[in-house]
């Protein structure tokens, strides 16, 4: 069997000198996409982006007009095919950042019936972690989910795992084996009475025990490589225990390196259900700050249904909210108020959710925001709305910030490391005849505007070609460079 | 140019007897989907379902055994390829029925802006619309779509074309030679204040006539085979004047095998036009019942805002409602009581929308419906929800219902037609590490139910790896029988 525990990892592969050559986009700022139609991106040994040429000549003369401007002759270039004249076109584009998936729930996608979070978790989430004690599983499991969240251009992930120690380490692994960059969590949650006894931690010391034997083991796997990191996941309130909670926030006190995550007011049921735990605390917040968790390195998933004391609560501290659109819509969670908290200056990127979320792509979720935006829209005003360039800004650069990473990854500028994808739209044929292409289709008369909205609109994985990590390739596809 | 107006129809071939082997599924009712882990249907030389095994031996020997029973010795045998020890598996679903989608905009698929219906229509649809009247450009349009549809399982599709005759008989033509199950409307505009001056009809005589040609020159087309049909297209109350909705009223009354589709209560302001522009109605439905329009042969699309009077007028009508999900949060227009139409008695299908809805997918637009019906339980109610099998139910019996088919297409029973998808779903190996076979991953585990909601959830036109309509198959990809 090939689940060795260190496997060569692609992240310890030498890089080459490559000029990425093409059309490029990438946000400028929330409101602000930048599209540049023929640029040329240089990225160094270290995978790190050199320079940024944003008009560059035409044909193979412009390229090699582009290399000797900047002393690169003899680079490797890697170069969008032409569309031709079906209009076909390709560009590159950041890779996605994935602020909250559940990587042990990689099976249970699609599987809801008719439940709502807490019974749902019971009923389908809690046997399908409980089963990852069994390593092999846990392989399986980790293995596929990671291809599928490349093949999808997820750059970052910051992937809650399991209670179990072994399997959480061999996801932190996996990641290094494929080149992504993660976060990877094991799951706190000693709590009796809200976790099921055949799945939970024995008591807040195992549960602290076993989380700093977690960071440890992690950080000791990336050696220094800087492409995953360990990071404190308390489940969620109602899982742990005040000692355990107080006990992780010590832990991030102590290291200032140290990042966490965690769930707060997805669902109305479980906001009454912390107030029954915690009478102390004055809020659902409150819980995580009275524990010391409330920071700026804290990701709060979902932020559906705090109070206006809370969202404050929330940006003073800095603390960071992942919107988990197709989660809450499909477990009937409640509409995170996303123009408010960003409104606000609280800082907020997308998570898929997976598997409270129906799917692994975060361009999905980009879809899904606008929806759920919509439906904010349609009681709270047009000013709910967010925009393609308002969604892909959350994508990238937004959550790069939630994980503390907005001056390594989520756009193209210089010194930042080179996590893209190239995306490829089909195009169509003057019959109309020709092959389908991905679920594109471009007719060849759209701005480079209509061909972003369009993939946002239609496009899938299918349309991610090749995606590189800190300028490895770490995913491509039979239509890359053909 | 292989753009000839009367192509070798696909639907003019010949069919042979064959028996489909494998697992199936389709809606018994609303509430109920039967699920055969390993059938046989036989298809006769007419493209009928003659018989439905439901519990045939494993092997090819329980195959043959079955061929006897049914003195079936010689037919044509397809069956889904065993998933192996991999999870992977298929079924035999029946064909999808998109009841509402706009044929001509499939090109603006994903173009919104911050538009809503009103403004859109001015910015993006009519003016794409209006490019029709250049035949190749319908031609490539037309032919790139019905491509599109039917490799998501669409067999039929109640198309919208636009106010072009010649434009509007080729889509009827390329639906034949392609084997699409197709009702194909001209669109009717004729009011000087609402429609652009380049691109509506000249008069209520001329939009009449128009549409009285179009009838003539569908039925023509379709020779008595049944395929494909003439639906009369006011495009919605505002676009035409009150002698144009009265004079395709009276044609729907003078011929009784000729049906009807047009718009309602989509948007609010659009409701607050209607009532300016039709001061003696005294609500948008009575401005199709004054015109004789309702009534159990029209196909009313969107219904979002419906009045409880409104409702009930539909319902002593016995008109159809087309529920547009993705298109009706996309554009910001509102949430469909879907529950309260269907607990009325009024019938439901589910229709795309395109380019209103992002996706030509049938199964996206299940997906929506449930999505949706979960923002309506939001505010309403548990009771809004809709359940996979519902949706699915919508998706096909429904649609049936809502274009009178329901007798000959929507499910798999003896004296129905074999409009039918092969579905298939990849597995994942031991080690996670194989190729990703479509986006649905079957870890084997899996109940026949879950697999059903993991297609719904996270599958695509991927899965759909073959499409029969009227026995004949009419979309195939490379891994159908591999």
């Amino acid at each position: 069997m090939a689940t060795t525990e260190h496997p060569t990892p692609l992240a310890a592969t030498p890089i080459n000198r490559t000029v990425y050559v093409g059309a490029f986009a990438h946000s400028k700022t929330l409101k602000e996409l930048e599209i540049c139609p023929r640029g040329a991106i240089g990225v160094d040994e270290d995978g790190k982006i050199a320079f940024v040429a944003r008009d560059i000549g035409s044909g193979k003369e412009g390229v090699q007009a582009c290399l000797r401007e900047y002393g690169w002759t003899g680079a490797g270039v890697v170069e969008i095919a032409d569309g031709g004249e079906e209009g076909g076109s390709g560009f590159f584009f950041p890779g996605f950042i994935d602020t909250h998936i559940h990587a042990p729930q990689h099976p249970n996608t699609g599987l809801f019936g008719h439940h709502t979070l807490l019974t749902w978790l019971h009923t389908y989430t809690f046997p399908r972690e409980a089963s990852l004690q069994h390593l092999p599983t846990a392989h399986r499991i980790y293995t596929r989910l990671v291809h599928r969240t490349l093949s999808h251009g997820t750059t970052t992930a910051a992937y809650y795992a399991t209670i179990h120690v072994p399997a959480t380490l061999a996801l932190a692994s996996i990641c290094l084996a494929h080149g992504q960059r993660a976060f990877v969590g094991r799951v706190c949650m000693d709590r009796q009475t809200v976790n099921p006894d055949t799945y939970r931690d024995e008591g807040c010391a195992e549960a602290l025990a076993k989380s700093a034997e977690c960071v440890a083991g992690v950080r000791e796997r990336d050696a220094g490589r800087g492409l995953v990191w360990p990071i404190l996941t308390p489940r969620f309130a109602p899982s742990c225990s005040v000692d355990a909670l107080a006990g992780l926030g010590a832990m991030m006190k102590a290291d200032r390196g140290l990042w966490a995550q965690t769930h707060i007011s997805e669902n109305e049921a479980e906001v009454r259900l912390v107030a029954e735990l915690f009478p102390d605390a004055t809020s659902y917040a409150d819980v995580y700050d009275r524990a010391g968790l409330l920071n700026g390195r804290m990701v709060l998933a979902h932020a559906v249904h705090l109070t206006t004391e809370e969202k404050e609560l929330v940006r003073r501290r800095d603390a960071k909210v992942a919107h988990c659109p197709a989660s809450n819509t499909a477990l009937t969670s409640g509409c995170c108020p996303v123009r408010e908290l960003l409104e606000r200056g609280i800082t907020v990127g997308l998570g898929t959710d997976v598997s409270g979320g129906y799917s692994p792509s975060v361009l999905e979720m980009c879809r899904q925001a606008i929806l759920v935006s919509r439906h904010r829209a349609m009681v709270g005003g047009e000013g709910e709305k967010l925009a393609v360039e308002e969604a892909l800004y959350l994508a990238t650069r937004g959550g790069a910030k939630v994980l503390g990473l907005e001056s390594r990854v989520g756009g193209f500028e210089v010194g930042m490391e080179w996590d893209a994808q190239m995306v490829r739209l089909g195009g169509v044929d003057e019959l109309g005849e020709g092959e389908l292409e991905g679920p594109v289709d471009v007719f060849g008369w759209e701005s480079w505007e209509d061909r972003i909205a369009k993939w946002l609109y239609s496009g899938d994985d299918r349309n991610t070609v090749a995606v590189w990590v800190n300028g490895r390739l770490v995913h491509k596809t039979d239509w890359y460079l053909q």
